[in-house]
Formats: structure tokens, sequence, C-alpha cells
């Protein structure tokens, strides 16, 4: 970052201009009062930008909020947590309507003018019923400083809620971005497996929104893999209502860089906390591919090992085995040669033209024995870089995701199916 | 199958004028008597077929296979397990062929006419001076009704020795074939991450021989997925020798055409004992997709049903999940409708037109509670097909794979590293 940048609280509330609400409706769990159903509302008129999941099976909520996207700017966005409204057909697509709906209503807004997004279970019925009548509860709980009570009723199997907020400069004005996410399983390249919201009283031009959130995704939550699996939910909203006061940036303009700049810090500290927050991770590790021909081989390699079920498991273990990256290499259809290959881990080098290095043994158990490492590969075939972000493989997550039982025997009970 | 076939005792050894050894070197572990090291043994001069890895980090045997197969037939084949000699460099090319060439010399063979395999831990050094003095003892061993003994010598993480033999028909003569495999993990297609020998008496041409070998590797050891990762070592080698007394069966003969048959079902007979045999693994799913558009839109869909690790542990758990088959699909990449989708599970329809269907829960879950299910998907977009082999991904297996450190601890001991 070539410019000051200042941590602030707040989160999706931080930036002027918009207010943010959260309610219980029991979706997650009818006997609990966790927060369940979130709103973000823009006071003025705003900008928006979103990207969804790359997934041809796509949530009834993910269609409705393209649609809405497509048609003109959103101003509020509904999300709830607990069912995802996928693989639902048209009744699913009527209750993310209704969702929709009935928020406009509440706000004076037109229904296509609301955002809205769903995670939790797959192929279950909305239950409706609990959801609908807190609607207008939650809109008249808006409010400044629930930007936390927003970012806690998204999320499902994370154990704690993800949100960062920055103010930076922008010419003679002080601008802020605000954001949250929810993760933890289900989490895979193109893009993550997840929600995402950000807030911005940036005044930017829709040219420059679009390219910031565009390029931000690609090099984070594009990033990040946890176990593999790409969701029918995954959705990125970006709003910006230029509270701020600044004079709109143009797209290519030295404004719009510096909050491009901005924007990916924000959604890669967002990824990043993603993959931390993984269903039962207990490493976080950085793979960084050097010495690629080209971009995509540089990328395949990372790939390959980030998604390795066996490196990933040696990384829960506590084993420096470089032996299973190389392995995994090899397989990744990228372009390389053995002997030119060197593996570090943790900066100790581990594998030197493809055989093992001088580095003691001990030396190299101590650089993973800490929660969070880097593999560095260099394939000395190029100049193509890539760089990922990963976790290890556990046998709690795999004991975590035997079952999805329980959901359907509340359903049940709900009379849903 | 079209003919009659007959299982017979005797796995690799089955076959006329094939003698088979093992012995144990201490390479799995120098405390134990564990046999290790294996050879089989062409009395005859015979044609020979191999397909390897196609991981581009290869094993210094694979390397040195595909080299002795390139210069003609090989008739004797050593392996051992414990030490894949992957990641080995030039020591471990030269460890390979002394491999070759000390049983060449006790066999009164051309050191090329001697294949080599190893499996085991990647980036070790072979420990030579405990493997190599066996070679006398395990060339005089060879005998018949040893083909057992040769087919534990190859397994490592493996449960239990897999093998099978048949005899059938070819015109007015009985023909045998034989074989065995080893698996465990590093299970993935093309293909699967394993060893596996085969032997016959048939007297087929070269032309013949290799679109048998081709053909049942196709439809068997790639259709099989346990974690997805695919190792450096694999290989099939079959050895044919013509000592059934048969006419030599030329490329496209009827006889040809029912050897090619019968080496299928030796092929698919092994490629799922590694499936049933995978590490930690409780469940033999199989996958059969139909109603695609296109074979590598059918293939698409298998290989991304049989590889989500959500679906895998939803298997573990007797959970009937189709909304996790159905996301696998849908980042498939294939053309796929979510609408038009219907998925069995044992047999019961579980979804229907992308949405739920009406069999009862108890009834779904009553279905994947057995050790073997199938799950069907048909994507009602097409007639193209496509079958695969899968199986559970247990907490169990993540566990064991966690550390590799005693093979380590074993090779400091060893003076190795």
């Amino acid at each position: 970052m070539d410019f000051p940048i200042t941590r602030i609280k707040g989160g999706i509330g931080a930036a002027k201009g918009f207010a943010t609400s959260a309610v219980s409706c029991g979706i997650k769990n009818p006997e609990s009062d966790r927060l369940d159903l979130g709103l973000i509302y823009s006071e003025v008129p705003c900008k928006s930008a979103g990207m969804f999941t790359t997934n041809k099976v796509k949530a009834a909520p993910v269609k409705v909020s393209q649609a809405n996207l497509r048609k003109g700017s959103i101003r509020a966005v509904v999300a709830n947590s607990g069912n995802a409204n996928a693989c639902t057909g048209l009744p699913g697509i009527h209750d993310a309507k209704s969702m929709c709906g009935d928020v406009a209503k509440g706000l004076g807004l037109k229904s296509t003018e609301v955002g809205v997004c769903s995670t939790g279970v797959i192929g279950l019925p909305m239950p409706m019923t609990r959801l609908s009548p807190n609607i207008p509860t939650l809109v008249s709980g808006l409010g400044k400083k629930k930007g936390n009570d927003f970012a806690r009723a998204i999320i499902t199997s994370d154990t704690h809620e993800k949100e960062v907020a920055i103010s930076f400069d922008l010419g003679d004005h002080r601008v802020r971005i605000g954001g949250c996410v929810k993760g933890a399983g289900m989490i895979c390249p193109s893009m993550a497996t997840m929600l995402c919201f950000i807030t911005t009283d940036a005044n930017v031009a829709q040219a420059c929104l679009d390219e910031a959130v565009r390029e931000a995704v690609e090099e984070s939550f594009n990033r990040i893999t946890i176990d593999g699996d790409m969701s029918t939910n995954d959705t990125v909203i970006v709003l910006a209502n230029g509270e701020s006061g600044m004079p709109s940036a143009r797209r290519n303009s030295p404004a719009c860089r510096q909050f491009r700049t901005a924007m990916k810090w924000v959604m890669l500290e967002l990824a990043k906390a993603i993959v931390r927050d993984g269903e039962r991770v207990t490493k976080f590790v950085t793979v960084e591919v050097a010495g690629a021909r080209t971009h995509l081989d540089a990328k395949k390699v990372a790939e390959a090992v980030c998604k390795s079920a066996l490196v990933k498991a040696s990384w829960n273990g506590g084993d420096p085995n470089w032996g299973r990256i190389i392995h995994a290499v090899g397989y990744s259809r990228a372009r390389i040669r053995e002997e030119l290959i060197d593996i570090s881990i943790g900066g100790k080098l581990a594998c030197i033209g493809g055989l093992q290095a001088d580095t003691p043994m001990d030396e190299l158990r101590e650089a993973v024995s800490g929660r969070e490492f880097v593999i560095q590969i260099n394939l000395n075939q190029g100049e193509a870089k890539y760089r990922m972000y990963s976790s290890d493989l556990s046998p709690e997550y795999v004991d975590f995701n035997r079952s999805e039982y329980a959901y359907w025997k509340q359903a049940r009970k709900d009379g849903l199916v």
C-alpha cells in the first residue's frame, strides 16, 4: 500500500450514510435467538456492483440479485443464514423475491432496488413463516453501530463474525470502506464459497467501481481454498454511496486507482479471515509459486497444492512433507521440470532441484509448527508468479461434515418436507 | 460378459509358465519380517505392455521401466514396497537400474528385460544396503503357488492383498489371466495411484495386447478415486507368454476381442478392490451419470461428484445428501440444466427436476446405510454415460495421513538423510 490507511471500527456500518440491522427468526435453530436475518441500507441513492458464484446450480437469491443488479443499482441488501434457498425451484425464486419485496415496502423502495442473499443448507424450502413476520422489525431496527450485528447474522459454521473497516484520504476527503464476510465450508476459487458485503462512502464512477470489484475479487476470494468445493450461493455485493463528499472519481483517474488499491486490501483481509476461520482449520498456509512459464501455469501449481487432500492432511499433522507437495506440482498439468523445482517451507529450503535439501528435519518441523506459514515453490522456468491462501484438512473437518440430517429433521418438524 | 469365465486360485501365479517369489528386506520396517520385495518371471520369452502415471514428477522405477519397455519386451518384474524411489534424482535411477541388473544377472536375462516398480514414501533414498543382498534369495525362491506372497509384498497401507485370477476358453484352448494390485492412498483417475501386475498365458499379437491393456485401464483404474491425489509411481504391467498353447490372436480377431473383454473384467475387479480397500474407507460408491450431452460432460460430472470432499464426507456419515451432489454437478463445468437433473440414491429417487423428490427420508437413509450403494445422476440432456467408483472420506483417512515423520526418522537411523 503506497498511501496510509487506518483501521477503524464499525465493519459494514462504518461508511457514512449506511444503516444496518439484524434480527433472529429461528432459521438457524428455532430454539435459539441467534441472529440470522440482516439488512444493509444506504440512506441515499448509491451505486452498486456484484459478483456471483460460477456454479451452474445457482441458488434462487443469486438469480434474483443478479437480475436486480442488471436492472439498475440496488440500495439495500437482505441476507439470511441457516437456509441457502438453493435447489428450491420456482417456490424458492418466489421466496427470494418476497424477501426483497417486503424489505422494499418497509423502506419505500422498488423491489428491484433490494439485493437478497442466503446461506445454509441446500435443497430445503425457506421457512418463510418464520422469516417474513420479522421483516418489519428488521427494517424499523435500522441504525448506525449495528455493523457487528449484521456480521453475526450471516455466519453459519463460522466460529466468529469477520469484519473490517478502513479509512483513508482521497484528495481532500476522508473515505471509508467497511465489509464483512461469512465463509467456513465449501470454499474454493472462482469464487470462494461465501457471502461478502462491502459499503463505502467513496464517490466513484460505475466503471471504476466495477473494475475495482472485479480486480479485488480476483486477487482475494478467488485465491483461497479450504475444501475445494464451490458453493451455489457465493456472492459479493458492494454499495458505494458517495457520502464522503468527494468529487466523483472516474475510471483510470488517480483517485480511482487509489480506491481500487484500498478495495483490494479490504477484500484480501476478509478473504484471509475466511481461511483462518475455515471449518475445523488449524493452519493458515500461504502458497507462493514463482518461476513459472506463464501466469496460468503458476496458478495451476498453486491450486493443485492448495487442494491436495494429502498435502493438507500433512499440514494438519505438522509434517513438512515436500514429497507430497512436489507430487501435486507434478499432476497440476503445468509445464514443470522436476529437476528444477525448489521448495521452501517457512523460509527453510526443503527441496532443491527436485531433491531433498540439507536443512535439518527439526528445523523444517519447527517451520510448520506455527499456526501460519508460507510454502514457496520455485519452478525455475520463467518469471510468472501466483499466490494462494489455503488451510489444512483436519479429521475434525470431515467429522463435522458427515451429516446434515439435523436440518432435515427440523424441516420436517416445520412441515416443509 | 458374453462367454463363461471361471474364478481360479493363484492370482499373479495362476497363468502357465510364470513363477513368482517374495522376500522381506526390512524396507517397510527393519524390525518386522513383512514381505516387501517381490519378483514375477516368465519362464519363456513373452510379450509385455505397460501403462504409467501421467504425473510429470515420475519416480525413478517408472522412468526405467518405461525405457525398458520401449527397448523391447520385458520378462521379469521386480517390485518393492516401503519406499517409492521418487524424487531421488540420479542416485534413484541408479538404484532402480541396479535392481533390474541384479535380478537380470540371477535370471540370465539382459538388464533391459526386467521391469521395476516401487511404492511407499516419496523423497527418501532407497535403502539399497538392505534391499540388494536379498535379490539372490528372491531369485532362487521363484516358484509356482507364490502369487499370494508377491501380492502381499507390494502392499503398503492396504489392509490386505488384492488378487484375482480367471480361466476361460479361447477356441479350443483354456487360457488364464491373473493379477494383483496395491492401492490404498493417492488414488485418482488417470490413472489410479497404484501398482498392478497381470500375467496371462494367452497368445496374442502385440497390437492386441496393447489395445487390451489401454482399453481395460481406461475402463477400470481410470474410473476410480479415493482421495483425488495422483501418484508419482502408478504402474500397470502385463506379461503375456502364450503358454496356453493357443495360436496367436491377431488384433481385431474374435479371440482378441474375447481376450480384451476378459482383460477388462480382471482389471475392473482389481480396480474395485482398490476402492474397497482404500485408506480408512467405509463405503464403496458407484456413480452412474446418464443423459449427458457428451461422454466428456458425463465424465466431468462423475469426477466432480466422486472427488468432492463434502459429498464424500456425507457418504461417510450415512447422509443421503443430494444437495451436495447437485452442487458438485453444478461446478463440474459440464453443460447441465439444474431443472432437468434427477438423482437416485440406492435406487430411490432423491431429487427430481432439481428439486427434492417425495421419497421419505428414512428410505433414503436406509439406501446409504450399507457398505455399497449406487448414485445415479440423470442430466436428461442427451445420451452419453459414464460410470465411476469412489469411496467415502473419513476422519480416520485424514488422521492416518497427518504425518510420515516415522519414515524420516527411520531413514535418519539408516544414515540415508
